[in-house]
């Protein structure tokens, strides 16, 4: 009889991890807390959803389970090449991602949750909304999981697996009552922001410039870097933009104790909104709408022995999302498992181990990366030396090819580089880069002194 | 009316805490999940504690708190001027802590726990044992504390206070519930080390040399350093030692497969503890003892706003004991909140924000050292370059007097030098004691190439 497998939490991660065990013949019940959110349309309401970008990692994981759903899944995806910089007279620069035209897609959350779920329901795999993860009991056979009881729930409460998932993000249940059994490293770290979700909707008529109904490009990630806050947009393929403004817990308190604050706020540092977005909607969001917090956690081990349970997704690695990674790396995670229980043909414990060890390293790298790419996308993209900078490490990487390439290239366009050799990667170039200005800075200097003194004794 | 507190956690912070505040005036009520110490003497039995050496931090709070209380509580206390290192041929070295006969103290972890109690009977403190927190629900008024019901209690389960002081260790139950009302930074980390508890008996006829029943020096903190792994031992009142080892997890899970395999190990590598323990002793607590592990905690912030609850002790900065700080830095928070209670007149929100504040780099600092202590413990102390570096480090502090203090110094004898002034201090002294040496190993290298070539000539 094939293995019964738990998988908790039917965000995009569980999603996966149940599709990929179901393909592979594991008996999978998925389960989530909350209802079944194709039916619930109140909870698809986006008061706290950041527009996903889907990048190699993530398309490369899908194709891992199933081609054919990956194309159906993906096929409203909207590409994006490169970054569109907004200043502060209104005038967009854009930023290109790759050399060869490489780009992340846009894609709505819940459209790519609804639509893996969709694909779930071909499979043999059970999906359990309205259980909430109480407890597990461990045992040295199978893994009891208690599910807290719904009022108008019938289904038993308690039931039995030979091992369990835990995709139950950043306040994972899961992770909670592993660490009552293995002795786990664990941090969680809460950034100073908070962001909150605008909307940029279609326009009535359609632009011929954008080929759709769409207020701005939608081949790019738009920006509006301010430093200290920032606010970005990401198309939808119905013409809309989901917005989020990012920024600092304080400013937003006093921000938002009057509606006028936060309008002249708005006016003064995104004066092209105003033409793209209702206004007044907006104002209202800053001022009803939920401010989100945002949190890193990492972990460690990932595992509990024997096989019994394993982590993925936001629930070991929960990540600011300013690298646009999360989901990637979470679908990651789900193509580098099942690599690994096919090499060890299906032993749990064998595979949860070599998965804690060799995966902690680029879990942790992604997580930093992260973290550092708030500082770049609100303020380095505004810098002359950041952009000179940028140039040539283009420039040699059109020289040396394969020898050099930009961290952003390896990170989104690049599955078959793991995230910590990108990271180490990215640093010697770096530095060689830093040391290159050092350089050219020096002999500017001798040269001018050069130059100053050859004028000083013409004039004499 | 008095405010009311509820401090969890009766061990040796929580009850300081309750003292302190109980003489100021608060209506405190001390709870805790075990049952009364003093009555149950199965559980004083030490089979998990390492014995704890006071220092100036621990006996200036004690003293801030009530000098009578302290001098009663400390009279059993035995002063160790320094470290006694056992070689592998059982040859003893004294390295002395301080200059001036500076000394930690040596004390019997439940002795000093129930002497605590017992000065907090006399205050109209009450102490409610068996009662383990369950949940606490925040308000704008009150703090609400759910005990779990014990079967045989007929006491309320639900109180009411005006704040909460969380006392109850590195697994803190207060700590968890105040994460459900902030967004705390947390991290949790284990060291690859487990500990066990050993026994060094009083001798059965009083030593002259040691004046008293004592097998080895009690003067002394004796160390057993063998690199990887280590056997200490502190002297108790009535001539015996609490014995404890340290070693990494797999070689305690290697050793205990065989008792002969214990036995070889502790013969080989600790000789002359065959004439002060009894090996068999030894290697049923090495078989049949627990495995404790060793975990570092820290948070931030430590306090709910609005003054409503925060942590103190190990609930917030759980440390490894290779610094002797853990108590001494627990009563040392205990002096510096009510110093702040008392600079805001009794203002708790306005104490409990600046502690948070104020504190925190402090509470990294010495959870950071005592991390790296290990090292000097089990390694450094027998290493030549160490104990060279350690004499200069004297010498420079015999000459330059306050402007010069050695780290272990400022640490354990200066309480008037807060945790991270010393580190920072210490990280300065430390910058320019290797400049000194790369100067020395200069000059003779300089010095021996000229002297070298001097006689070269004289030859030729």
């Amino acid at each position: 009889m094939s293995e019964s497998v738990a998988v908790i939490g039917a965000g995009l991660v569980g999603c996966l991890a149940a599709l990929a065990l179901s393909k592979e013949g594991y008996q999978v019940t998925l389960y989530d807390f909350r209802h079944d959110p194709r039916l619930d349309t109140t909870q698809n309401k986006n008061l706290k959803s950041i527009n996903l970008a889907i990048s190699a990692r993530g398309i490369d994981a899908l194709k891992s389970v199933d081609f054919g759903a990956c194309e159906r899944i993906l096929q409203d995806m909207i590409p994006m090449k490169g970054r569109m910089i907004h200043d502060l007279r209104g005038e967009q620069e854009s930023q290109l991602y790759g050399l060869h035209g490489e780009a992340i897609n846009s894609i709505n959350r819940s459209v790519l949750n609804n639509k893996l779920l969709d694909e779930l329901e071909k499979t043999t795999a059970e999906l359990k909304f309205g259980h909430k993860l109480a407890r597990i009991e461990w045992t040295d056979d199978k893994q009891i999981c208690h599910f807290a009881a719904e009022e108008d729930s019938k289904v038993p409460n308690i039931e039995k697996f030979d091992f369990i998932i835990g995709c139950d993000g950043a306040y994972s249940a899961t992770r909670s009552q592993m660490q009552r059994k293995v002795e786990m490293d664990y941090s969680q770290e809460y950034m100073d922001l908070r962001y909150i979700e605008l909307y940029i909707p279609a326009t009535k008529v359609s632009k011929q410039e954008y080929g759709g109904n769409f207020a701005i490009a939608p081949d790019h990630l738009h920006i509006w870097p301010r430093h200290r806050f920032m606010l970005i947009a990401l198309a939808n393929s119905d013409g809309s933009f989901t917005s989020t403004f990012f920024g600092p817990k304080d400013q937003i308190s006093d921000l938002i104790t009057s509606e006028s604050r936060v309008k002249n706020f708005l006016v003064e540092n995104f004066p092209d909104i105003v033409n793209i977005m209702d206004l007044d909607d907006a104002v209202k969001r800053f001022i009803t709408y939920p401010k989100e917090s945002l949190v890193c956690v990492n972990c460690k081990p990932y595992d509990v022995p024997g096989g019994k349970a394993i982590l993925l997704g936001d629930a070991a690695h929960a990540m600011v999302p300013f690298y646009g990674q999360g989901m990637n790396c979470g679908f990651e995670d789900v193509r580098i498992l099942m690599e690994l229980l096919k090499k060890h043909s299906g032993d749990c414990s064998s595979a949860f181990v070599e998965y804690s060890q060799t995966r902690h390293k680029d879990l942790v790298s992604i997580t930093e990366l992260a973290k550092r790419n708030y500082k770049e996308m609100s303020h380095d993209v505004t810098s002359k030396r950041f952009l000179f900078r940028r140039k040539l490490d283009a420039l040699f990487s059109v020289m040396m090819r394969e020898k050099w390439i930009p961290l952003y290239t390896m990170v989104s366009f690049r599955s078959d580089i793991s995230y910590s050799k990108a990271l180490e990667r990215a640093e010697k170039q770096t530095r060689i880069l830093k040391f290159l200005e050092s350089l050219a800075i020096g002999i500017l200097s001798v040269s001018s002194f050069k130059l100053f003194k050859f004028l000083a004794r013409e004039r004499s």
